[in-house]
């Protein structure tokens, strides 16, 4: 092991947080469960592609890789169109591995500039058309099915514009990924002779960062691909580890489910570094897709799932810690930290006199993070709040593979432990049919209909 | 009234959502809590000073538009050093009234790119430090006691960088507000003969958008400050009234009061338009930091609060949706949407065949986000999840302002009703002392020594 992560669970326990803790006892008994949980991942192993995508063929990386030089050598800038699992992980990524903050929305040289156009907002698609310049952008177009209507709107008025532009080149500004075999991208890029990378079989949306749908975003910003997997495989050892606690997805897994059996619905991810607030809501895309399910693998009606929230320290202090800390017992709060950042800012002698500051005077921000992530964890422990801590020595592409990866297993486990099928969505469907209808799709005629004639008026309407 | 927000709570009740839902009659027999409500909020309002801030003096405004002006022509970017509320309002306001996504982080003339840096995270502070030019930048400083720990770290950082970088220039690129006599900010100013903007008392931090902490930020980017209080006069109009549903505050705060009553512990918001994407955040902690209470005000043991969560339609319908659909039954959806978009963006047709996207030629991603915000709103209906919408006829200045006005008066009621008190935050105290002694300020010794004594080893913690 490297030691690369620290896993910190202590405050989950009675023992820590009193009464509206876990029991230390029943939760050592509870870990009896785990061998079948051990088991039946194993046998799904096959149908868990995910699983081994840090072991893909050479070719598939080395496919990537050169789109990725080609992409830096010829762009300013990478447009991703896709949402949901097609975006986060790509978010996700660029936040913890692509530089600072301020930085991700200017033009580099050596690297692309990536931006993630997840919604289909008019405003903001205009705003996003009249900021780039199309000779200098290639577009990423992601959709296993070839049938996303955000996505597949995207690409027609990008298609549109880029052929309308830039002529018969507008061929070389597409990269599309997407089923190996079937689907509208996928047939209309055979017609067309393009190339495209593949989502493989068994890597459902929000388990696909490690696949094309991330790795690209990775070359072209210019990111260690291999650093990246290498710290997958790595948690992926410890994560086929039979036991507790040596086994932390295993661990987290337990934890959590034995949590929500008594009540608590709620999953908040705090990460106390910046870089990491977009991995938080990658997290809870993970988390709420994956366990949010009405019925259980015998048919019954369970309305399973815990809502994650995200929220951003020392930032969320200022916003969330008073109810964390005041309000009811009905969360679990999971604070991500890093102990070493990227730089260093000291915070030095004021040149005015400001002596009731002067204790701050040589300390770095560094230090204040890390002081107030501390105090939190403190004060949210005393107030009898269950929490924990994962902490990476620091924030690289080893230990950001690392961290996604075991949330990844810790989910797949926790789907066992409830018993749910933690790899479809079928609660999206009746949405999708309701919009198809909307937009005129044949074939959903009597859904218009239905959805036309629902009741508008009502005595519980007010304009103002 | 000016027809400008239509608020639909009619998807709450058991006759749209069945068994889940609150049933009308009992309903109509709780709101004869409200006039007691309506009293005892009218008892308070010289204590409730942010709800006149619609009627604020000329003078005050003047100041603060002269000020604007100034920024304006003297300054490319402004930087707003501050923290939860002093931040959440005006990232709030950017989004939605100044101008679209890829714009804010760009140089603009005629107004400036307001930046906020509301976290201390070190390798942020030093990118933002990176990329502004000192010498075209000013400084917004904002803490009402002028002791919060994170702003006054970075205001040293940025004192002495000015200091050092422009000499005694350095002045003219500070703004401040703060109290109007306390506190470290206001003494120095005292001390320095500088100007400084105030927080009125009576103004608490999350009800301060409307006070100078969010008006020097709307007035450098060059917004309509008149409007914004005019939407906020309009909808005290309507908060004033004494019956529901002509009253939205009321309705709002008695239907969520009484599904928190059920065990409905989860609020979330879900704008469909980017632009309102941080106006969710600014109700998360408005929401959170109000009624999330360990004690009500006879002082028993309560811990009262529902956790807000804020998602993206249509974005987080391919992230949340299915936990919203298929899930447990202990959250309340609210649906923000527009009628009219700033801007139009028509799907056209193809330039290469794609037959089964052809139903999408000639529609609009306004009339696809409209659609799907419908079906979403549909599906979670026929799911049986209590919902509502709030729609404003576009976003401007008024409509912004008449929506935040609304959520600070909902959440007074909400306060009233569950008979806590929604102005003060103690919970954030805990963390804030442990904080004070990991950083060595005098007078926390013994925090220190119980924060270093506190148990670091345990049997679950995990290294990998």
């Amino acid at each position: 092991m490297s030691n690369r992560i620290t896993f910190d669970f202590a405050n989950m326990f009675t023992s820590r947080v009193g009464e509206h803790g876990l029991d230390q006892n029943v939760v050592l008994q509870a870990a009896a469960k785990l061998p079948a949980v051990d088991q039946a991942l194993r046998d799904k192993r096959s149908a868990m592609a995910w699983r081994d995508l840090p072991y893909q063929p050479a070719a598939v990386l080395d496919k990537i890789k050169a789109a990725g030089s080609y992409l830096r050598e010829n762009f300013d800038t990478l447009v991703i169109l896709g949402i949901g699992g097609s975006a986060l992980g790509s978010k996700a990524l660029l936040s913890a591995c692509a530089g600072p903050y301020y930085r991700l929305m200017e033009k580099r040289p050596g690297a692309c500039r990536v931006l993630v156009e997840d919604n289909v907002d008019p405003d903001r698609m205009n705003s996003l058309l009249e900021t780039v310049d199309l000779k200098r952008t290639a577009f990423h177009v992601i959709s296993k099915s070839g049938n996303t209507v955000e996505t597949m709107s995207q690409f027609i008025i990008v298609l549109e514009l880029l052929h309308r532009h830039l002529g018969a080149d507008f061929q070389k500004h597409l990269f599309i990924t997407t089923d190996k075999s079937t689907g509208i991208l996928k047939k209309l890029s055979d017609a067309n002779g393009w190339d495209t990378f593949t989502v493989p079989d068994g890597v459902g949306g929000r388990f696909s960062v490690f696949c094309p749908v991330g790795l690209l975003t990775a070359a072209a910003a210019g990111m260690d691909i291999d650093a990246l997997l290498a710290g997958c495989a790595e948690m992926d050892k410890a994560c086929s580890l039979p036991n507790i606690p040596d086994n932390p997805a295993y661990l987290y897994a337990l934890l959590y489910t034995m949590a929500m059996a008594k009540g608590v619905n709620i999953s908040v991810v705090m990460p106390y570094v910046d870089a990491l607030a977009p991995t938080a809501e990658w997290y809870c895309q993970l988390w709420a897709e994956s366990l949010g399910k009405r019925s259980d693998l015998q048919g019954r009606q369970v309305y399973a799932g815990q809502t994650p929230v995200r929220a951003l320290g020392v930032t969320d202090q200022h916003s969330q810690i008073q109810l964390y800390t005041e309000g009811p017992f009905d969360k679990i709060i999971s604070f991500l930290g890093v102990e070493q950042f990227a730089s260093k800012l000291t915070i030095p002698e004021a040149p005015l006199p400001l002596p009731e500051l002067a204790y701050l005077y040589g300390h770095s921000l560094n230090e204040l993070i890390e002081a107030e992530r501390r105090a939190t964890v403190y004060a949210v422990t005393k107030a009898g709040k269950m929490n924990n801590s994962i902490i990476l020595d620091k924030l690289d592409e080893f230990s950001f593979g690392s961290l996604l990866y075991f949330f990844e297993v810790a989910t797949a486990a926790a789907g066992e432990l409830l018993g749910i099928d933690a790899f479809d969505q079928p609660g999206v469907e009746e949405g999708k049919k309701a919009t198809f209808a909307l937009m005129g799709r044949a074939g959903y005629e009597e859904k218009a209909a239905e959805l036309n004639a629902a009741a508008a008026s009502s005595d519980w309407i007010c304009r103002v």
